[in-house]
């Protein structure tokens, strides 16, 4: 199988579009963030990589934030939220979101988004051309209606997938396998598993 | 909408699977994680979380790694290395994985999967359960047959979907919108934009 190098070097399938909330001066704004990955369990972490935008600036001042997961429903708000500068439009306004606050008090959260994370600054990495904000989460939070037997219910969270490089969002496709289960075939091989 | 918290705080959406590889003790080895990220474009930077498996200890003996991206076709592998601990088992020969290695010598890569991106850590991040390696993407490889015109192309590419909480693998979807193209709906309530 032949290989060829691409010049985009940070191609990776899927990415999520999170919608970063944070109080900016004194204001909520959001943003939108394909650059985002868990990074712990225990306790919970999540990584989200930042320019030197707006929301950087907020976040240090308070040192929360908040992690939206927007379902399709949301796709247009979302990428207004990715290409308009909370500088230049009232974001939360224009997009009609209703917010709530958990216990960080500082960290805005979007109603409409079924899946909400509210975070705390534990590390700032300097890594270049974007500051790795490393959070811990404080507490998760998931629209009721998103649950089937008390369980998040991922078809009716219906999340977005950003396809890099052609610029496209993606709904969520039919089941593969289900893991933990399916790479058990293997076993044949491998008496141990 | 009423919203309530969920114990499994790190409920995203999506979540990718990629296959982590490395050499431990002389020998290649891969594991499936969930839990990464972009972390950055200049230089382009990856984050892996990892607990204190072989696969940590490879990386940290030779300060390299990569991220494979698989598509669906490779999903019994993808779980076969997420359930199965490299030391009892060879999962490059129970997989059938064809290897191969780039300019840092010490990242081995899978042929098979469609993306492949060969790292050097800068930093490792204690974080609790996990270390979070921060890596730089040195080089981005992908197979010659998912391009299309010369670009990444990916319905070729059939990448997988982790679905947390549910534990299923699942496929991308339709396309909902193009990205920085929707979001501009939104701008008869700003003009800036």
């Amino acid at each position: 199988m032949a290989k060829v190098t691409v010049e985009n070097k940070t191609l990776v399938y899927p990415m999520p579009a999170f919608l970063i909330g944070a109080i900016v001066d004194g204001r909520p704004n959001f943003m939108t963030a394909a650059w985002s990955g868990i990074a712990g369990g225990t306790p919970p972490m999540i990584t989200v990589a930042l320019q030197h935008h707006r929301s950087l600036k907020g976040i240090k001042q308070n040192m929360t934030f908040s992690v939206n997961v927007p379902s399709v429903d949301q796709v247009k708000e979302t990428d207004y939220c990715g290409i308009v500068s909370g500088s230049k439009a009232d974001k939360v306004a224009d997009c009609h979101f209703k917010m709530f606050y958990g216990k960080l008090e500082t960290a805005p959260m979007i109603e409409q988004c079924p899946v909400n994370l509210e975070c705390k600054v534990v590390h700032i990495l300097d890594v270049g051309s974007h500051e790795l904000i490393v959070g811990r989460i404080e507490e998760t939070y998931i629209s009721e209606d998103c649950l089937t037997d008390g369980k998040p219910d991922v078809n009716k969270i219906k999340p977005i997938i950003y396809v890099t490089q052609s610029s496209r969002y993606r709904a969520l496709g039919e089941v593969v396998a289900s893991a933990y289960t399916i790479g058990r075939e293997l076993s044949g091989t491998n008496p141990t598993v």
